[in-house]
């Protein structure tokens, strides 16, 4: 389970909180522009965008938890288990495995609009990584600094959606919770107001009162109602280290304590890292589960021409 | 459990949700002006006000469960367990069982007013009906056309609360409920607006969203909410015809249906009969679970000054 | 806005509420087998199925807002504003005015499966009734004693959906609610169980708590969530009577009283009747707001072979 | 507002979110043995217990939120306003002013139990530490590593409570969270059950279903609901940094985040600090809103029997 958030202050923002039970050896990496991105079906691309996001490498391979490209593109996968459906090659179309998507999208686009039109000629393929790494079910979230989509691909067919939340966490289907956000259309950061029968003697007996109602649990729906409130209400006067900052708190309102949440194997999931990179700048922040301190990767320092990948150890 | 109501359109109505699961062959009893109260402690009334209500009777004496006095005068009592605390015989005051209160107060008290001044030499003494009928745990809702009031025994002494809400429910103590009210004085019956963030794409789907949050459970704290709501945003041009038929609605909207809430015994409790009586006329209307169909005793209907009790069966 | 309930006991119910701020003269009215049942785009049906249901006859046709054949297959037509989308003329279909859409159902169809296999050729087309009623927003339920389907058409096609919940509210989609309903699968009619922390001091305060977190409120979400967990929780041992009454006390649990919802034209939505078909022996019976007596008529009461429509008013 | 928890691994924990619009130039200060405490009705005491915690200087006397001394006890003070009242002067008791009840506690009070004996003999006198620092309206949890109060001064007197839950926040009086609390006792970290009904389809879409019905809003009983979730269900093997870190994410769990929470003077509250020192080794750890990093200071890295303050500048 996850949440990720678009945030626009004098930069634009895009970041995430991973939460999963175990690590798969993660790190900062960043993809120059000369380092061959070869895939399945498609021919290599071995001139292209830059890259830095959370990746596993395999195999001298970037296997991209979320990314953002030189061009301030960002990209995020989550966790989307029982709905995501990936589908048989077809030819005419773009095939693209699952854990390609990220390069292949953020290699080449430079906005949002361009991701739209790439993804009318994509078809995501069902396709392992390798027999010890298989397909994901992932949903994905795209933005830059003037708007979000969704992306998801299901039984149905592929569905591509607009995000004016600029937020995403996992299952069920994004039309569900864009539909569940009327329900809490109504919260506030003020006082409640007495709109059951003024002659009553009712009273704030807090702060904060205008969001009673405002859900805490740590399900997909709830983390997703609760980033938006806290995303949209967020005060931020706006430069980078505030804004970073401030950030990092939005991620913080919905991140996993270790116990809180129980997986499928009987372990606890919990918040292993959560990221925020500065999209026009390109400087990748992130945070630990084990330390709070925010640490940063700038994409500039390295030589975008590189062919190689560089990666930066989180712990 | 139960849930009970005092309610103005042009005349006043008081009356509740009796939920139990089983019946104590209560009936509809008028207590005439010369039938001799008598009681354990205090010496009996020979002449007093006449009630109306329902009641268990008992060896000849009524147990009423709620009560209107031909000055317009209700009390009603409600389950308060493992809270209601009675206590030991107390010389130079005037002690009352818990079972005699209603017929005590509305025997001679004409207005809250008159109640208030009352309680304050009342001791109410721990003391069973009989080795068959041991004491109930209650508290108390006394209302007027005016105002109403809390009356509760608790460990720590008898309490008397304003009761502005005109609702009473059953546990916790009302000062509880008074102040978890405040956490839905947002509530409303019109559309929900957005406060969350204007430039996001939210809407009304559907009617009724401005009560979003509004509780639906069987819970005395719930019925306590959902009872002042539905009581307070109640629209009743108000002849008796309506007023009746709007106050059987309130009651209807936290009345349990059979099988959603189990006792203790394992059977299921439910809203046996439902109750309005119009104070100011002292008709008496009534449904029951079996027969919803509205029907009525008028105190006025036999000779107030008799000396025996009539009763009307309800089924 | 309306509710609409398909239960079991002994017999099969089928009933529900309507919730409007007006009438439209409704009254309960059987269709004899040889009632002419003329179509827009079909060729009339001369003999059929009977049908009971409500009504409002314009012109001599029956506008059916729910009705129940001599098969004891039942279909309500039920508020779905800003979703429902209805469809041009198509050849080689079956061409079906929404307000047609209950008569030519269930005058030939005695089950939910051949409802299902009609379907496939049906094309319901937008066609007002006349200039002064058009055509209205409605998505519908259609059941036996069986299984129930939820039929919605929106902009991007038909939909038919098992509906395992019996149920059907109004907005949004019927994909929404089953998906939000999973939000309260733990609800339940006993004692809350302490699964926090066996340590701490919490304890029931209440019966009922079980259900703590049913929605009380009147959208069209929270109405679906508290009649799935009402009509599944309810006890009814199953004769006639009892089914009835409980049928009607499942309805109450999410019937409207007056003042509670505002609707757009300022005017207070309501529940205006309650109806509940016992559907094997096509005895409708019904209660008004105004009354709240169960009265009912019985199809058999007039013979099914007429060609005339019998109407009996509900005030 | 605020939220303060004790928490125990194989240590013992205590910190605090303080949560204010503004700062009063707070820092660690260290209160050795010798520092001599004056107070404004009782005798100054020259020789105590060394305190460390996070306070306010002015005029060389340090106005502690909260602090723990050498012997592990733990105390702090939150805000409660319109509930907390202050009392007249009393012969025959410890007049003890409010700002000065932390270091009167601490400085000679070993455990929870010495401060309940203490306290018998107690008034807390409405005395203003200044024209310009007025009283403030608080209410105070203490703790050691076995058990922990609430202390209340309220227009009835001074309660305190057996704090079974660790946790304090802010209005309205501690019996009302209590009994609040019970609401959520069916809350957990694992997987929704469905007690529905078995029949139907309802399943968990997501992790974390199971504390569905947690709140999420900033307000003093909400906070108080999350803080007794996360930090009961925490899970921490036990070793230092791993508590303190555990401990920390618990305290961002109900931390504001900067635009959620509107004062009272239109600006906007958030969670300055965050502390949490280990009581058994006296090390005392902070993060800042600006400043996530964990930083401590250690009682003993100076000499305790010093008699000046030390002070810690946090930012």
């Amino acid at each position: 389970m996850c949440t990720a958030v678009s945030y626009k202050t004098k930069c634009h923002y895009f970041g995430r909180n991973l939460d999963l039970e175990r690590g798969y050896n993660e790190s900062v990496v960043i993809t120059p522009r000369n380092y061959e991105l070869k895939y399945r079906y498609e021919k290599s691309q071995k001139l292209h965008y830059a890259l830095i996001g959370m990746a596993t490498i395999v195999n001298d391979y970037p296997l991209y938890f979320e990314a953002t490209n030189e061009k301030g593109l960002s990209m995020a996968g989550l966790n989307f288990p029982n709905n995501a459906h990936y589908y048989e090659y077809q030819n005419n179309m773009e095939n693209v495995a699952p854990f390609e998507l990220i390069p292949y999208v953020l290699a080449q686009c430079a906005s949002v609009q361009d991701v739209k039109e790439l993804l009318q000629s994509i078809n995501i393929v069902h396709c392992n990584f390798s027999d010890g790494l298989p397909v994901s079910p992932l949903h994905w979230i795209i933005a830059d600094g003037d708007s979000s989509i969704t992306l998801e691909c299901i039984k149905e067919g592929m569905r591509v959606y607009d995000n004016p939340f600029g937020v995403l966490t996992n299952n069920p289907t994004f039309d569900y919770h864009m539909m569940h956000m009327n329900n809490y259309m109504h919260l506030h950061e003020g006082f409640s107001k007495n709109q059951l029968q003024a002659s009553l003697p009712l009273f704030n007996y807090s702060l904060g009162m205008g969001a009673m109602g405002l859900p805490g649990d740590f399900s997909s729906s709830s983390r997703f109602v609760k980033a938006v409130f806290v995303k949209e209400k967020s005060y931020c006067k706006g430069d980078e280290k505030e804004s970073v900052n401030q950030f990092f708190h939005i991620l913080q309102a919905v991140a996993m304590p270790k116990g809180c949440v129980l997986a499928h194997n009987g372990d606890y999931e919990y918040t292993r890292y959560s990221s925020c990179c500065n999209t026009d700048t390109q400087v990748y922040y992130f945070t630990t589960y084990e330390n709070m301190c925010v640490r940063s990767v700038d994409m500039h320092s390295i030589g975008l021409n590189d062919s190689k990948l560089s990666s930066y150890p989180i712990d």
